[in-house]
């Protein structure tokens, strides 16, 4: 049998604080809220209110008409978030008033027992973490798909590959978009782990103890979609290893995203000249006429120091937290929050420019002809057919390039006399032999040449995409399955909500 | 003899994009736009452009007609920065847009002549951070006048002193307030170097490498307030030095606050008791109905964390970027900007804080007589008066430390027989020096022996005290100078402005 | 049939460098040497040096007898590292030139064919890490196995669980073990993660583009114990993505390890008390004779802040790098092997330091006797046997506990008068009711009652406990799967090697 | 009268140990010992306990004749370190031991009364910290020595100025050194502050509360020679604040020195070509003939990458750490020297570097003729001389680059009649107009007419040179003398040793 409460409407407002004997202070209230950035959880927060208040009422705790009347109140906030005052602190308080306020306090004073708002919102946390892990995930197979296809189209697009940004080997552009591919393709591998961490359930924790009331923790986790539970209770309302373990990934997601701008800053300078980013996608300068300017990748690039700055923050204010929930924590929210739409706008807009790059193939063709990268095809070459040992190859090549540069020619054009000075330390060598491979070694041929598993040799880019693309399907296969199944496990408690508020 | 110049409207739109031939992309220019961010510094932007006019008019290139229309408009979006609607990529755009379409591209279109985006920019920069040094630096002499003066009424508050989070020798509260505020002193000097290096204009110096115009750098640094130039014209646009030098100083004085606070919610907890924070700045549990939860001091703790996470974003952004202005470097006005908005919350809040501190001086007191705080005391006294080397006293000390502690007693309460046994390794010491010794060593003389200056004893407080207002005072002279001289310049600026307009 | 290759001493030093023609200056070459550093993986390089030349003599590339007298070589470096003497940039280097010292350039300088230092450290710097990753996974299980065998001796245990370091609900110590371990097992998933990134094989990807040579690199990567290989020639020599990986999987871990920390520290300072480290544990005062520090606690805690600074140098260090091997990556190896070493250590000093803690049973229970931590249990029964809405019970216990702290009482000494007048608010609470639940709540029936999966209700424990027991039994099986098929690959090795050079 | 101490030998080791009662683990030992890295203060740990015992003696605390004694055994040590064997902790325990193993307990055991590690390190680390500040200062001003005298040659040395990498106007190679040159005068600035912070005593604090013992300060400060006190004893041994200053300002210098190596990386790519470095500071491939690599610029780039990781492990390491000494506070100094001994060398580098540059003048004056770097220059022109607005003039040239771009032709080199379909939105701008500005510019006179203060124009290079030298003057004059002051307290305290010593 029900009490009938009778309260003050004072009991509502200020109504945690039953122990403190003023009100917060303003300008504190207003350092310490996070409503505004809460509201990016709202909905999140009444699913889990409403998987909560369903458990209650099974267990014995509320009855169904209470029950119903509470998931009434919520699905209206939930069709019309606008509805909701925030008031308190957080958006937890501003619900349950909100509910108060509509169903008084003697129903709607009813809904937080057995839960706290520590683990109500690492709840709300790892809902929405989830849903961004799927959704980036999603974008970033879009930009593997985008480099798949682009690798196809630049297998002919020969050009020099560098290291220390000198030219070292022949190759083709082909090769570097799917090094990024590969890259990329681990990303994906550590943001799955992420999801299989964040996709626990913490609720049921109480404030750091648990509860003395019986609650179905397995029933609440299965109503919202998780697999499984953070089952202590200290761990569950503490930790945000989750938040770390994602930023991170993030981070090392946008340290190859930065790499990729940096390429193409480089090859689309004047002087490089290997690309062109489409009109749509240059910046210009409101003082110099002629600028077409690489902004948007220069401003991607800026964004992975933003994402190593949220690692550090999350890293540095978790260390030496003691054990429980501190305020601390609320930080994490907003930084987590922002990374992901920093990383998620920055892989669309990289995306973007991929789709509409222009390749200068002619340009890209005639940096390897006026270069000495074929030196190491020329002194491999002397070591296959010629049996010289790679080192003494190697000083006889670099002599070569030594005097092709100082007397401005082609590697190719130097005589036999001027040869057999180069190599008078290795009488043994025969200046024939070199002159034989210098002159059939040319750009053309190098790379059918290469044969080494992996290299730009165009047959073997071609097996490559062939593989990388069947593991991208796999890739989307997985992502579209997590989302099928939060979709499933949501549909069900939608329709058992509705179910009961209607009937 | 002025040209008439007509033109199409579709010239404004896109203004600065003469060379690409379509528009910028969407979702790009949204990547892009700084417009949101950028409404902090409109009037600054506008500042700035009208020393630029009246320079132009001084030098030739306007007429004093054309430097009134153009000034009465600028002041119309002082007056009411609302009618400026944000166009383009960022602000300096919106507001070139707005002249045109208020004057005509023949005469709005003649502001931008002798100026870039680049040198443009790193003057609003400059110019909020000026102010913003100068607000900061007072809400920062505000929280140390506030520790003085909690100093000095808390001379008397006796309480242990920690290394290790030990309990180590007797001091008061008074001292650890004080230095607090000897680390925040030395905060205010980084903060004026700071405000040195800031306060120098980049205005004139173009895109990246200055103007045929022969601009009169001086004369718009002196109607700014700057005093004097950044010179070179790379410097000017490329440096964000000033932004990295700011934002360190601003983490070295959050790591200083992150301190007080770990200090006062130890100190908070029911076990150590020492001091309790005024109900109007605790927060409560939703859950559990007894907490008063020091969370204001866990969430300016947590603040920390943000400013080092912006001190390794702005330098890990500004890493091996070439010289000349980059896209990137929009990233760190957010940053910077953010920064001075979370440390002047922090300090505020911490000041209140402090203002309202609950004392607890009898638990203090009682935590110091339970203690073996006198430890070092006596071990002294047994050198200076009984000139026993002090490693021995140590010694000696230690074990009665160790006899009182199995014992449950207080180290006083040993009797001569048992101190014989300890000390028998030491057959030249007699036990009634030792017994002696104990016996006059109490709480109460403890501070009033401390004899070395910058000890808690009282009277050295006192002192310290004292020449640390003095130190206070001078402060607040500099930074009031800095602002008055702002104004006067500012002012003129506006008087002139104002003069022109009417006329 | 094999040319003789006469050739000047001066060859061999100064090796690679064919085409500069001076000597690198003397300091730039200090500057530039990893020498020193890269004694850690000598062996490794040997190693790498053997399954190279086997497979060169496996395509035709080297005869049957060269490659006996190369291994030969290699083998006596291997038993005595120290006759190596550093020479050159690195150690690869160094063995190169070693080898022509030993075999005379026609057969030592054979060896770098179709491999260059680019493919070849990074192959170096993997398989240390796989090693170093199966190490550290095994001290981690050891403190997991540690604090499992501690959760068991706690269970009774009882003290009071915090939020924001203030007293909350009543728990005990063993929930406070089994959540560091649960922490615990998810980091060793993440670095489980990482290790399969690791061991693959980026030998025979040349300087960046591969090579013309038909190298075997299946064939090289399964002597060298690898499962698979990075395909890409590029992405192989260029990518440090394992390391970014490896190093943020170290920071989470050690962020875990210095909240372990930041709760012993807590608890063993003289006001909590509730723990005491054991004396071999403790440092001292050259100063304080009293002094029992927990500086070892201290010093890991330290520890996590190195680590977050080699994530911070990786991240930042990789950033904006263009693709292709830069000498920036030069700084990782240190960072990423002294970040072993660091996480080690710590990870022993803390395992130790668990076995011998000394729990103060007596001071967690006096704690939890004098605390207010019963509060939300007392609420919650109010709910369940009463019916009272929780929000209204929050309130009511929130009154009697701030009654009984201004008069000095425990909650369970209210009388019914002072109680009447607490509630008058809610004339429908019968005071009677809260009377009986006053008494009836207790310390000792607290953990009792205490009902959610994953509370410190003892039996709760006790499973899980047994649950996680399996779990680290389970890694355990996988870490010692790792190291053992590592160890047959690397012995198949040797064996084929010690067959080939006995011969 | 002087009591004869008798003990056993077993008191002088685990000499600080008084109270508990085991020898600290072994293992542990080894990780909590600071011994080695501390062999770097010995001398200055010496220093400092000279002028300790000097005061005691002077307060009659030390007799004459132990003065002496004392002070000949500390100055035995000094002309003889390696003397010194590393026990118990740290060096300052070492150095205890060491004078009891030689002295006796008796006399060796009084020098620290009135003395803790804790005040004793924070002296040595600051005495260290000034001279290491002082030479990096130096190392600092020979940089910008070598950049200004490098500036003097390439008055001349025409190129393009950049901005987003792309070519934006022509400037001078002298602008961009003297642009490094100016942001590395403001780090001197920043250094010269923290030396002022560094140079304080912190010696006579005690362990965090000062002393009974009447600690003449100002007499140690002054025979130290520091220039006051920090005064307050729990700042004085807790603060670290002079390392986060520090640190952090290496870090900014760093960022510079990152920039000034991506340019010089960037250059000296074929593509661009503008420079190359010296054979002697060029590194090669093992693989590839041809390679001249950057290497040192590399490394000095990722060295930036260091220092910031030091920054964040600073930061992060004393965040939230409690007032008073504690033990993670050791971890500060390694990452100190290493801060300072990294950016030496760095320094020293890149200025052997700079100093050996081989500039390609004709390479740089060709990229200048191909570019469009003139067009900011044309449209002022068209402002200046043809009364255009500039954003009319912005139009038009970008209009004209637009054409000359897609017909490849230099942009003077468009006909009249193909300019006029370009401007026939402008009917009142004459073609004939354009095509005299376009005909008048060049890239010779281009730099001439560029007249506001800072430009790349020659004549306002040669006077900012002028200038700077004179500023570099006066910071050398600053550091000798800083170095001077320090020369003179040191040597006074040497002779004054020396005398009583010899006596």
């Amino acid at each position: 049998m029900l009490i009938n409460i009778k309260y003050s409407t004072k009991v509502v407002y200020d109504m945690y604080r039953s122990r403190p004997q003023k009100e917060l202070d303003e300008s504190v209230l207003q350092f310490l809220s996070s409503g505004t950035s809460d509201l990016q959880i709202v909905s999140y927060d009444i699913l889990g209110t409403e998987a909560h208040v369903i458990m209650l009422n099974e267990i014995g705790i509320l009855n169904i008409d209470q029950l119903k009347k509470i998931l009434k109140e919520l699905e209206a906030i939930l069709k019309d978030p606008d509805s909701l005052v925030i008031k308190g602190e957080d958006i937890h308080e501003a619900i349950e008033i909100h509910l108060i306020e509509k169903l008084g306090l003697n129903l709607g004073g009813r809904i937080q027992v057995g839960r706290s708002r520590n683990d109500q919102v690492a709840t709300d946390i790892r809902m929405k973490a989830r849903d961004d892990l799927n959704n980036l995930s999603e974008d970033l197979s879009n930009l593997i798909n985008c480099l798949l296809r682009k690798s196809e189209e630049n297998v002919d697009s020969i050009m020099p590959l560098y290291t220390h940004l000198q030219q070292a080997q022949i190759g083709n552009l082909s090769q570097y978009l799917l090094s990024y591919s590969e890259e990329l393709f681990r990303c994906v591998e550590n943001l799955s782990l992420a999801y299989k961490h964040v996709n626990k359930s913490p609720l049921g924790s109480g404030p750091v103890g648990g509860s003395i009331v019986n609650l179905n923790r397995y029933g609440t986790a299965k109503l919202l979609g998780f697999e499984g539970l953070i089952v202590n209770s200290i761990d569950a309302t503490t930790s945000r290893d989750f938040i770390v373990e994602t930023i991170s990934a993030l981070a090392l997601l946008m340290i190859t995203v930065s790499r990729m701008c940096e390429d193409l800053i480089i090859w689309s300078s004047q002087e490089f000249g290997f690309i062109e980013l489409d009109d749509k996608y240059v910046s210009t300068s409101s003082a110099m006429p002629q600028k077409k300017n690489p902004d948007p990748l220069e401003l991607t690039r800026s964004k992975a120091a933003l994402i190593i700055g949220n690692v550090v923050t999350t890293l540095t204010l978790l260390k030496s937290l003691p054990s429980g929930y501190s305020r601390d924590l609320q930080e994490l929210k907003l930084i987590f929050w922002n990374s992901f739409n920093i990383v998620t706008s920055s892989l669309r807009v990289l995306t973007s420019i991929f789709e509409s790059i222009i390749v200068r193939k002619d340009v890209m063709r005639e940096a390897v002809r006026s270069s000495y990268a074929t030196a190491l095809d020329i002194a491999e070459q002397l070591v296959i057919t010629k049996n010289i040992p790679f080192r003494v190859a190697h000083k006889i090549v670099g002599a070569i390039v030594n005097f092709a540069h100082s007397h401005k020619i082609p590697v190719n054009s130097i005589n036999q006399g001027d040869l057999r000075g180069l190599i008078h330390e290795y009488p043994s060598v025969k200046a024939e032999d070199i002159m034989e491979i210098l002159h059939k070694t040319s750009v053309e041929n190098s790379l059918q040449l290469r044969s080494s598993l992996g290299s730009p040799n165009p047959l073997d880019q071609q097996e490559l995409i062939r593989v990388l693309y069947a593991q991208l399907e796999e890739i989307k296969t997985n992502i579209g399955g997590r989302k099928e199944s939060l979709h499933i496990s949501l549909k069900k408690l939608s329709d058992l909500v509705s179910n009961l508020v209607s009937k």
